[in-house]
């Protein structure tokens, strides 16, 4: 699968900016599914068959494996989205960032081991530390911008002397991956919803380049803004990410009804600002 | 464990400065491991147990364990060091940066899962997405400030107007780690011993902390430079990471011995600075 072929034709044939982040926290799972062995498996299969069709893209969140130790458990996910939803297109929300040697084994590890079509990556190291995720030209490469939490500000806000003139850093990062490190037009960015100007003023620095919105639900970004700041000119260009609102929206045994109702408003509410 | 109570005694019980990192990449291990379903921890065990007299830490990357589905192997070398080196801290370099709650769950991962006494985590996203590591008061937090790679220089060295004035952006990282973000006392900062001007100015920005200098060996470093401009009154200060210099010096059985060689000579050649 080429990640930026199967994100378009995701956005055309589902009808959805919706991206569904998979953030399974065990202590918020329903009561039948806690204590089983392969829960974080069956929770989010559960979630990923009831919305596929409602999405443009799933991300899950490695974080949330990682402290389980379910490592195998989001391998089986992957595998079963492709598997079972194969034009969906699934970004491993890992932000990592690290020297060329060391990036070439996360590298492996996003693309290779967990088969992921895309990882967000940070780009606090520049340039050759993003190279080995950009050598593989099929898959995407989602930079880190302006991050909608709180501290987004401390470093992304500061103006800052780049070779292109005064700017704010994450302007500096925009333009650099969108006239730089975007040659393979593998690249995409993350763009908090919680800071509408800024998406617009992305968008104006990165043409039709594909943005990773969180923010929107338990964040308190607004949907309206973030579209009308962000949608490129075909009504496309945003995967908006909605993780806790989804997958917590119902508590008992129809949990992925739940969700799914919330991801169908989740999207139509979207697509009402197209 | 405290981890900078157990790194200042290691500094002066081993005297010893050197961090041996742990970064297992199969293809260059000795003949008689190779396709050995646990050889990465063997291989990683046998440099732990000929060089823990010599060094005031190691550094496990994660990557490369990841890479090769071995984080079981990763858990057990973890355990065996706290075991057999019961003064030696481990600190896992995984470059982690992530809003809280999910930061919360990386936090998880390395000081619970693994047990590591200390984390780098790269800044960019700011305050919250570093509190929930900074919570752990008794472990240490290693902020990324100036690394030593080509592209370092792409953000961390433009110009930018700091609330304190107009300054580098690693300095502005440097001093709002040193007079914000430690409030507990368990902060470091990584400076790339490719820039020895930089370590003199982060020491200057930063008093007494922690700094852990990669980039020696491989990438070039010079180490009397780096200790120079990094060490501090009492001659600490300072973990000099080696990596690759050290666990491929042999291509034999005896490859622990030949690691233990370099080692003993990094070490003492560092020593020879203080």
């Amino acid at each position: 699968m080429h990640f930026m072929t199967a994100l378009k034709a995701a956005w055309q044939q589902r009808n959805s900016l919706l991206c569904v982040g998979l953030d399974p926290d065990p202590a918020k799972f329903p009561e039948h599914l806690k204590g089983r062995p392969d829960a974080i498996f069956e929770f989010c299969k559960a979630i990923v068959d009831a919305t596929a069709d409602l999405v443009c893209c799933f991300k899950p969140q490695i974080a949330y494996f990682a402290a389980q130790r379910a490592e195998d458990q989001l391998e089986a996910l992957i595998d079963h989205i492709h598997a079972a939803h194969p034009a969906t297109p699934v970004i491993l929300d890992a932000k990592r960032g690290d020297i060329g040697s060391t990036a070439e084994q996360y590298a492996v590890e996003a693309f290779e081991r967990f088969r992921a079509d895309a990882i967000t990556v940070n780009p606090y190291m520049g340039r050759d530390s993003v190279d080995p995720y950009l050598a593989y030209a099929d898959k995407g490469v989602i930079l880190l911008c302006r991050t909608s939490n709180p501290g987004g500000s401390d470093l992304q806000f500061l103006e800052v002397d780049a070779p292109a003139g005064r700017m704010k850093l994450y302007e500096h990062v925009a333009r650099t991956v969108a006239e730089d490190w975007n040659a393979s037009g593998n690249c995409g960015l993350v763009v908090g919803a919680t800071f509408p100007a800024e998406i617009a003023r992305v968008r104006e620095l990165t043409g039709d380049m594909p943005l990773l919105v969180p923010g929107i639900g338990a964040q308190g970004g607004d949907i309206a803004a973030t579209l009308a700041a962000g949608r490129t000119a075909n009504g496309t260009g945003l995967m908006i990410n909605s993780s806790r609102a989804i997958l917590y929206a119902g508590k008992g045994e129809d949990f992925a009804d739940a969700a799914r109702k919330v991801a169908l408003d989740t999207r139509d509410a979207i697509n009402a600002q197209r």
